[in-house]
């Protein structure tokens, strides 16, 4: 059983990084909450708004992100029962590829180089399960689509939908 | 129609780049004729091996390969025809993955970011024709497996081979 996991909002805390540089950059107090249902982008004034989109296009954003509850104790054990391979469409933003994989090598150095994909569109996939928090990467997945809960996604509807990684762990180990 | 093309020794020309230098650093006058059958670094005396093994780890390599004669021309008119993406297994060398990202943005900017995949095993893809000079890389595959011809694979049976651009031209357009 081969099964596909997304890094960033799955694997890495995105939001919480995202957060952090817009707090510290216009001296907020912005917080995870403010954010349900949008992306950090959306909920910043309009003007702030192309800052909080360079952000993943800056050095190191990828590298610093922290790894999610939990990610790091059920991705080992499922590594033991499936074929586990992360994959994140990364090439849109081409500094994040190294930075992904000294990631992957620090948090997750179980999971070897063989078993890791950085893609663009996610639909040239082949494998049995897709952990993802995008509905547009889980759409044209052919087999069981997982949608890992993330402030963008609480109001998505049409998935079978995982709010954390122990929850995956008791769904598929 | 998927179709994934292989980058090393398939779009890129990674012989012409090993032998020019080992050629420099030697100062020899080995040619591609002399590698017919081996790899690069099998061809070269065993005290020598280590040094053109470690090529591709050097900063530059991967940005700097000649594109494979024929290939832009091609992949152009192909990309009208076929949903094209590159699949390169280029996880084992992380500073590559930039380079890659770079040399595809120079070289081939009509195949964009969204149709890029950096990976590992390539069991993964799914697709209808992959084109791959590594026969352990077509194995795997469950579409239609063309073998590209290249130095090491002279000797390899048992797969649809294409010896040129031109004739992948002929034979997908």
């Amino acid at each position: 059983m081969i099964l596909f996991v997304d890094m960033d909002e799955v694997m890495a805390d995105t939001y919480g990084a995202h957060i952090e540089i817009y707090n510290k950059e216009f001296k907020e107090c912005l917080t995870v909450e403010a954010c349900m249902g949008r992306e950090v982008w959306h909920t910043v004034p309009e003007d702030r708004q192309a800052s909080v989109r360079n952000h993943a296009r800056n050095r190191g954003f990828f590298r610093n992100l922290k790894p999610m509850a939990d990610s790091q104790e059920v991705l080992r054990e499922l590594n033991k029962k499936y074929e586990v391979h992360i994959a994140s469409a990364a090439m849109q933003f081409p500094n994040s590829l190294e930075e992904k994989s000294e990631w992957l090598d620090e948090h997750f150095p179980f999971i070897p180089w063989q078993q890791r994909i950085l893609c663009g569109h996610k639909h040239i996939l082949n494998g049995d399960i897709l952990i993802d928090d995008r509905s547009y990467n889980l759409e044209g997945f052919k087999g069981r689509s997982l949608l890992f809960t993330s402030p963008h996604n609480i109001n998505v509807s049409g998935f079978e939908r995982v709010d954390s990684w122990i929850e995956v762990g008791q769904r598929l180990l």
